[in-house]
């Protein structure tokens, strides 16, 4: 399938089938997802792939979405709280060996960093991070399309919730997104056959000449 | 390309050569763009494709990427301050018009997106709608890498400037994000070459059982 085609074939599932997601097909979305671009290649999140029945049915009580539970896959986005001093050496140290450089070559491109992220509150460190989730959420839902997967992005759940479910405070992250993956189920989902409603392109796009 | 190889070939490109990417490619990139998932379908965001040089002279001035005026294209995404009351019953208005439905048949759609959005601080809707141009800005880089073109995502820039500059307060917009597009001076950009470095998937990944 054509992009244009992929995208357009994607929307929001509301209501899933019992078919399973091949491990095959689940592993290249999080191979996908696991390239995005992320700001200076931190990528300041996790991810988490929650088979758990009894996780997945604590977190749906509290949800208005049903596909928590229904769909055949649930992944969690969780987004650092902060970003310290540490992650970012860890991150030079690694990234100079992926690259074969010795680490002093990077000593510029890691003060600019430390300089740019630490002069930032908390609060703004973990906006950014979350920022960085939707990207790779945007780059998920595409992968999943592009192997005939369906899926479903969600806001609309108790992060405080998945974050003690998951212990995810201890790990200094917080849960900002869900993305359910598995089939359509086109006969009883009311939006299956609903036209995409996009703002026509001289609406959304403006150019300055 | 397989969506894998594309990610590979992506990299936020340092330096561009001279070459303009054709029209075509540039109206497929907004077309994929203009289709990306957002939340509820509201597209809270505008693109503004910068063409003019003069303004992209005032930008690059106050940032460390020269991509603003090296690349052949440059796309700004600026999104809404705040949602109004208004802003939800013309989407609302808009999609009953697209699907052919009468408006009373998503009152309770309307219901609740007001519920939801209007309780939020102006502040936090911001937040909400730029993390929205996050995911339109990932599709836009995929469309790009799938089309060929090169690009380069930038958070580095002055956005009261910019604000200032194409007068986006007065529509009710910040902007947040650049997305330069062209082709790669592969000789003399020090990243073409470079290896990707990414967290390996049982890093990035957990799987809870």
């Amino acid at each position: 399938m054509d992009l244009i085609d992929t995208l357009n074939w994607r929307y929001a599932v509301k209501k899933y089938d019992e078919q399973k997601v091949p491990k095959k097909k689940i592993d290249q979305i999080l191979k996908a997802i696991s390239l995005t671009a992320t700001s200076a290649g931190l990528q300041p999140y996790r991810l988490f792939v929650i088979n758990n029945e009894q996780v997945r049915w604590q977190l749906a009580r509290d949800s208005f979405n049903a596909q928590i539970t229904e769909a055949s896959h649930l992944i969690a986005f969780a987004a650092f709280e902060t970003i310290t001093k540490e992650q970012i050496t860890e991150f030079i140290a690694f990234m100079a060996k992926e690259r074969g450089l010795p680490e002093t070559t990077l000593d510029s491109y890691k003060s600019s960093l430390e300089q740019h992220i630490l002069a930032r509150t908390d609060h703004e460190n973990f906006i950014w991070s979350s920022q960085q989730a939707y990207i790779a959420l945007g780059t998920g839902m595409i992968a999943a399309a592009n192997a005939e997967v369906d899926a479903t992005p969600m806001e609309g759940f108790n992060p405080e919730k998945l974050d003690r479910l998951l212990n995810l405070r201890e790990k200094g992250l917080k849960s900002v997104l869900l993305l359910a993956l598995g089939y359509r189920d086109a006969e009883k989902d009311f939006l299956a056959n609903q036209k995409k409603v996009r703002l026509p392109l001289k609406e959304l796009v403006t150019h300055i000449d």
